[in-house]
């Protein structure tokens, strides 16, 4: 069956990778599945028909037959628990990958989140440039402890998993801050992930849409 | 097998159930597991023997012979899979339930976080003021579309499930800003949620941790 995602017709990186659909990509080339691309403008996400498919009107959505998702953990963790390549079949094994993949978007995520929008959605207002230690210190805290879980493993809970893609995925957000490069460990995990062929092809797929077009925003 | 969870010695909401180990109790409730509770006090989560257990220090925490599990969305998960009662036997309306436990910890979640980091961890900072109705804008805009979505009905996606469980509990973290009574639909389907009997027995069980000790912090 026909897999489709939607992604940004321009995304607003320019593309660089940051935007969500990459990570679908990745999920999608490591397990081998084919897919088409729909791609979707600002104006587009805002109107009934995509908000059918994406209740919170964003890229990227996942149609395959009549399912349709939306939330790139659940279309990972949807494709992750169909195919193989993703989750390990120690079923503990899969329930601590699976952990991390939530780990990933909902602990380590939100800090960084607010970075983004410390730095470029409240880059005019007047409280930005005080309030940006604060909260590049909350980023540093996790990092602190996602560095000391990680060691010197390769991965975080022995072979490449979800929760890999997921982790490396929110920490390249990071890239643009500078703070990644502060936790070695991290920085090597990080290019451990891009050095992924999965990771390239996903990763040119989504530059093959941007390259040619002006900046949006 | 003995269930084991962590909670919080004396929780910073004296009680009112926002904790997130209330969602895991929940959960239990729900799938009629019943489970052990190990207290942890501030001092004692920031220890290697719980850093163990949990990388960035918080809780809960979950442990079942061999297994452990930490983040809230991973634990709820692992229970939901493996018990009936907290996801739909169809597959795609299992991944369905699934994307809205997601879009409850990464979407919902993030700026209702940041609205309680601005209400309280950052209330004595300058900016706190004038930057609230900010915060708050991001929570409305998210709540209409949610709103929106959920529509008429009782829950998210036909009967109740572990998606419904999650989005209700990040829900319930807006009671103290006021914000839920500006969207009587989605205050009515809390209110489902609060009603249920699996919920009322785990507020029960974390109010009676709290309810004899004086509020921490």
């Amino acid at each position: 069956m026909t897999v489709i995602i939607t992604a940004f017709e321009r995304s607003p990186d320019g593309g660089k990778g940051l935007a969500r659909d990459t990570r679908v990509r990745w999920a999608l080339e490591e397990v081998g599945q084919p897919y088409d691309v729909r791609l979707v403008s600002f104006g587009a996400m805002r109107k009934p028909a995509h908000i059918a498919l994406h209740p919170f009107g964003q890229i990227p959505t996942y149609e395959e037959g009549d399912l349709v998702l939306f939330e790139t953990g659940a279309i990972v963790f949807h494709l992750a628990q169909r195919h193989p390549g993703l989750l390990p079949d120690d079923a503990n094994a899969r329930a601590r990958a699976v952990t991390w993949m939530f780990a990933a978007l909902n602990t380590v995520e939100p800090p960084i989140l607010d970075l983004s929008n410390t730095r470029i959605a409240e880059s005019d207002k007047p409280w930005s440039k005080e309030r940006l230690p604060l909260v590049e210190d909350r980023v540093r805290h996790r990092l602190v402890q996602l560095s000391a879980r990680l060691g010197d493993a390769d991965w975080l809970d022995g072979a490449f998993s979800a929760g890999d893609l997921m982790m490396v995925s929110v920490l390249l957000r990071l890239r643009p801050s500078g703070i990644l490069d502060e936790f070695p460990k991290l920085a090597a995990y990080v290019a451990r992930g891009e050095a992924r062929s999965a990771y390239k092809r996903a990763f040119a797929a989504q530059l093959a849409v941007n390259a040619a077009k002006p900046q949006a925003g």
